[in-house]
């Protein structure tokens, strides 16, 4: 399993979506897709917003379950999820040692960009709620996502890589992402 | 438990107290001073410094029973510590998983500041022995706290929020705290 | 046992050297040699770049052996290894938690240096390869390094110190592993 992870606003999605058109091999799980069918089935949340509000205890008697699914599913996936996830009571991390210690992980992908870049993306997508305002906390969140990336290595023992989606070279990010993919072939 | 961290002179203690002046449902327990208790039970120490240039077999030893006494204790609780030392034998993390994986963690805080608001305060004080002399240090300890509260988070499954305390603006920083120990009511 | 690290062309293995020369009891033991041994002997490798682009399975085979050579070596031992590895296929843990945690660590050494010392330094150094190409890379590394740093001190509970091995101070790099060594005597 490859999990790559990105900030709002990164362009994770694209990158992805971009790369896994050429690498027919991978199936793609969205992390998010997987908490929310979970908590609709509890009944605990109707929309997004309303699951990454719900309480602490809450979520982790969500993410255990997404964790046994997970776990239970086989060929080359690639889990489509958050380094950390930036909520109103805080940063979480999108994979707790109590999710990532269940996974079998080959790769770590944190797809990034320029406080620019991705403040300038935010503005145009305005479908989506997006807590942070300003550029410090922006900066605040992607030095929490390196540092979060790289416990995640360390626990895990996979490697990481740190794909720049440089606006107007989506190219290269992508090429980046299908060569780290294809080094796991097999 | 919510574990509140900062560094000396980036004002911990005073948003702490200040924030729990409005909200009596919590007890703050110190955890040097519980370290300091046990060390002079076991008559490993007389003194903070002391305490602080220990050996490290003899940290860990205070270490563990400290970690015993904490997860006996029942209500709502706040713990006051170092996100990590900076002793002259190196920085060491105020919460070891040795620790960290003993205790139920619901939520982590980071107080920080400026370099230049810490410097200036820790000018003031001259009460308690500073290790750190200028701002590359200083910037060091910061990144190595930012990195070790990620990994505390990731490990625990706790979110982490980093609150600014600049000076002139403390109510700021302690409505930041009290709207963060009011998401965990109940 | 103390494990010093260290970034290509961050001047590792002369501060080890010169600080070791005065310090007679401890043995030093290279990580990428003890892995490069095994590797020969498993028929996996015949050059330590074709050890760094071998498979993950094949690395983590390598891994557990090496762990335990070490796990069962006495006396006072510096593991001399990498902090993180840049490899084609990502950053990969020097000490992942499948090592770290069969290890009994005391200390925990980083050496680098300034973006500019090391670039000028790897220049000089054309006898081994060097994947990284421009100062963003290394910079990205550095910090994946602090980070990760800091998770391995979490994690073993052991101090960590950062030693900046600047140009013309090799003496003052030098004497802060010797006195960081001094104080894990006995």
């Amino acid at each position: 399993m490859i999990i790559v992870m990105g900030t709002p606003g990164a362009g994770k999605t694209t990158v992805l979506t971009e790369a896994s058109k050429d690498r027919k091999g991978w199936k793609i799980v969205n992390y998010g897709d997987l908490m929310f069918e979970i908590a609709k089935e509890k009944k605990l949340a109707n929309s997004r917003d309303e699951l990454r509000k719900l309480h602490i205890s809450k979520q982790r008697e969500i993410q255990t379950a997404v964790a046994e699914k997970l776990a239970a599913m086989k060929g080359n996936l690639i889990l489509d999820t958050h380094c950390s996830i930036n909520t109103p009571a805080g940063y979480y991390p999108g994979l707790p040692n109590s999710l990532l210690s269940k996974l079998k992980v080959d790769g770590l992908v944190l797809v990034t960009a320029s406080l620019e870049d991705i403040a300038a993306r935010r503005k145009k997508d305005a479908t989506r709620v997006r807590d942070e305002q300003n550029a410090e906390a922006l900066a605040e969140h992607l030095r929490i996502n390196e540092a979060m990336l790289s416990a995640y290595s360390v626990l895990s023992g996979a490697p990481v890589i740190i794909i720049q989606n440089t606006n107007g070279k989506l190219d290269v990010a992508v090429d980046r992402l299908v060569s780290f993919l294809d080094s796991f072939k097999g």
